[in-house]
């Protein structure tokens, strides 16, 4: 299977689309840009959804449920953020079809069952959310109001692919209210560092925390803080967004509380979300011309056991071996399957883990039931050693563990060796179009510059890193004076 | 706050829209129809999922994720589920806004950005997904196919009431494909026995498993199972169906496989679902004219303590007391929650947690302290008895097992004093209006006899239950003869 897979120095678009496909984890639907996530994939999806939920219960927040439709009025009172959203709206205009009477057998829209107000699909949240606050909110002992949603939402992209940019997409939402201004901007951080903590921790996505610049921030927000990430091919990817709002939805839909001392006063806001989009930074920072790599948090399946075998007593007596094993290594939290499938040879089983990326492989023959050991073999180095069946409990949670560090050594080398200072816009130039990578230039601050950049090269300003130095120096492009580096790429 | 609940004896309706807001679990939303799960009703729900999801994983079943759009050729291509959920979509005709130039600052819909193809908003995915299973399916090899998908759908209903019947609802719907028929109504029944074990031993609600009459059936399915239970008001509420689908589906969507012996032939199909529904029949089995009664199984909080003191040495004193009893309670699974609020007086909390159903209720007073005791309230029969704290541990957790189990057995005890068996249709219209309940009555087995009964007394058969009993008897309406009775109710 993993043969037939393109190259990544060939052509790494084109591996990527691959191995989306073949390693089964999604697949486009006969809805333009929607996609199906299939269960191999999605398995991945819940173990994201149920890490991220934990760590945003232990930061305080509390998961609800808001309408999937947002009324046109309401969609458009906060006016940036329905301008940033509006170009790429599914609206819903009707509410019943009918018999075509042209047509036998077929429907049609009815006519007369149109809406009186049209409805916009959700593109984000904030508008029906804050909509819904101001019945929650009337005085500081509502707040802080710290909520998350977990949902499906539209944006009518023209170009679509794969879990990177698809028309529907399945995300996370958090929107928090706040008394001041400062407890705003520390949560909007605080959500930021939690998203950064897991990429990095759970899959082994070294990601850089930094402010966006005024051109790539959210439609309605004062400030964007994101996670930025680097793919093999030189390519940043925004792997996810915390906004302060400001009052700017709270303006927008009259949310006013009393504070202590009895003053009426605008609720301040957050929101932050990371999405399916996650699943191509998964891929594109790990995988290789084999298919996929999973970081051990990550796999569905961390060790699969395949049976090799001639006469059908070798078989049986395989067969229980594998179940002491399963059971023993599931006393110590590893995740186990079997793969006892008839209908194709360990060949195939072979080239099919690999291709999905499970960690770790046994295979046992009829010499390992004699030698009581089996043969063992990483995915994501493609090793392969012969061990002691009685050590596979203490040696394989150690294994996935070093594994899962591995991998994030791997990629943070990579990454670190991918950030280039430039001084010069030559310089710039030949290193985006030579190495790719972060570029780390100085820039006057001003969006025409970047939109300049951005005209000229494709790259854009990924983000104003927390950890930038203070350093006066000049523009590369227009030789004004910048206070300090910024990090440049071409994005997803 | 519990006060102001009208009473279920002097408006049942009204007791349980008011319930539903007070006890924080769903308001309305500016969206007609739809509502908003509030963070509370959004905990127990998350529960139930759990459990559900487990038992799908348990019994074989994988998660997918499918398009929230049907194309509209895609939707009618099953005639009758086309025809069965037609008169309720939403559709999106248009994919953009833009400045209404006749008001400054409002949007219009784009009329240049007409969609070629109207998109139905799923109201359920058997087209979607047959659509996509057609990709997936060759051979028996693929057989069977056991997908589950965690979303939300839209039923443009015209009368909606919060939980019971929303234009927007979360669910779950499973659909499989098998290679004979034997084996998909096989799962068909396995599906609804997982949702009647579900419902009774984790939301403690007794429910008739059978089979629903033609006119009751979902569009498409060849057969529909289901579970009823049966609310404090007497009438039924239908908490899960699960549809035998032949190979209607198969057929239209032109999936067909290799079997064994190497001849095409179409896939048999099954579809189940539950949804937030589920959250109005709990509500309406349970509570009570305090408020929400919740079984220990499905409560975000089981324990709640409240502190009652005057000095803050008193208050400092609980408060380490309160540390040791919770991470004793957690060691032994129980789920509790200190409710230290300071903006709140006890009475106060004590009334909260009454209407929000927290079964077991500790208040610790400085009396308390010197004897090492606490009280300790049981919401569902709201009786008080003091327990020695070095008890709390072995005692809480059989108590919540109990509470369980008693919440059940009354639940139980109710329903079957509710089911009246009758042979006359001046009885049953007696029974009906009096007593209420599920009415056990021969039926000639038409549509007609069906449909004039529900003109004439608003009930409908509920299902023909799995385990109704071979007895020859005269329909109550038309005295045709009948093989078996089935059960009537007026239904939500």
């Amino acid at each position: 299977m993993s043969k037939n897979l393109t190259k990544r120095a060939d052509d790494y678009s084109k591996w990527y689309n691959e191995l989306v496909v073949k390693a089964d984890l999604a697949e486009n639907s006969a809805v333009r840009g929607c996609m199906v996530i299939k269960p191999y994939g999605y398995a991945i999806w819940e173990k994201m959804q149920a890490e991220l939920d934990r760590m945003f219960k232990e930061t305080g927040h509390k998961n609800a449920y808001f309408p999937l439709f947002v009324p046109k009025s309401l969609f458009e009172a906060e006016e940036k953020n329905a301008e940033g959203f509006a170009k790429e709206c599914a609206i819903v205009t009707h509410y019943r079809l009918q018999n075509d009477p042209d047509k036998p057998g077929k429907l049609r829209v009815d006519p007369e069952a149109k809406l009186e107000e049209e409805l916009v699909v959700r593109p984000t949240s904030e508008a029906i959310i804050w909509n819904t606050f101001k019945g929650w909110i009337q005085s500081y002992r509502d707040l802080p109001l710290l909520i998350n949603q977990w949902a499906n939402v539209v944006r009518w992209e023209m170009r679509t692919r794969l879990f990177l940019r698809t028309a529907e997409f399945l995300w996370q939402e958090g929107h928090t209210a706040h008394a001041t201004k400062e407890q705003a901007l520390d949560e909007a951080k605080l959500m930021n560092s939690v998203y950064a903590e897991f990429a990095e921790n759970f899959m082994a996505i070294p990601v850089i925390k930094g402010l966006k610049s005024e051109s790539e921030r959210f439609a309605g927000a004062e400030d964007t803080y994101c996670i930025e990430a680097l793919m093999q091919d030189g390519k940043a990817l925004q792997a996810g967004t915390s906004h302060f709002l400001g009052q700017n939805f709270a303006k927008a839909f009259d949310v006013k509380f009393t504070n202590k001392e009895g003053q009426l006063d605008y609720v301040w806001a957050t929101s932050w979300g990371v999405s399916t989009r996650l699943m191509g930074a998964l891929i594109m920072t790990h995988s290789d011309d084999h298919g996929l790599v999973l970081p051990p948090n990550l796999a569905p399946t961390q060790v699969v056991i395949v049976p090799i075998f001639k006469t059908e007593e070798q078989h049986e007596a395989i067969r229980l071996l594998v179940q002491k094993i399963k059971s023993s290594l599931a006393s110590v939290g590893v995740t186990v399957e079997f793969d006892d499938r008839d209908t194709q040879r360990p060949g195939a089983k072979f080239a099919q883990h690999e291709l999905q990326g499970v960690p770790l492989r046994i295979a046992i023959g009829p010499r390992d039931l004699e030698n009581g050991t089996v043969e063992l073999a990483q995915r994501h180095n493609l090793s392969k050693e012969v061990v002691a069946i009685d050590q596979l409990e203490s040696y394989i949670p150690k294994l996935l563990k070093d594994i899962q560090q591995q991998l994030f050594d791997k990629a943070l080398k990579f990454r670190d060796d991918h950030i280039s200072s430039v001084d010069t816009f030559e310089d710039f130039k030949k290193v985006l179009e030579s190495k790719g990578g972060f570029i780390s230039a100085h820039w006057d601050g001003t969006p025409e510059t970047e939109q300049k950049i951005k005209e000229l090269t494709k790259a854009t300003i990924r983000c104003i890193p927390d950890d930038k130095v203070d350093e006066p120096g000049k523009c590369i492009y227009t030789g004004k004076p910048s206070p300090y580096r910024v990090l440049f790429a071409k994005a997803y």
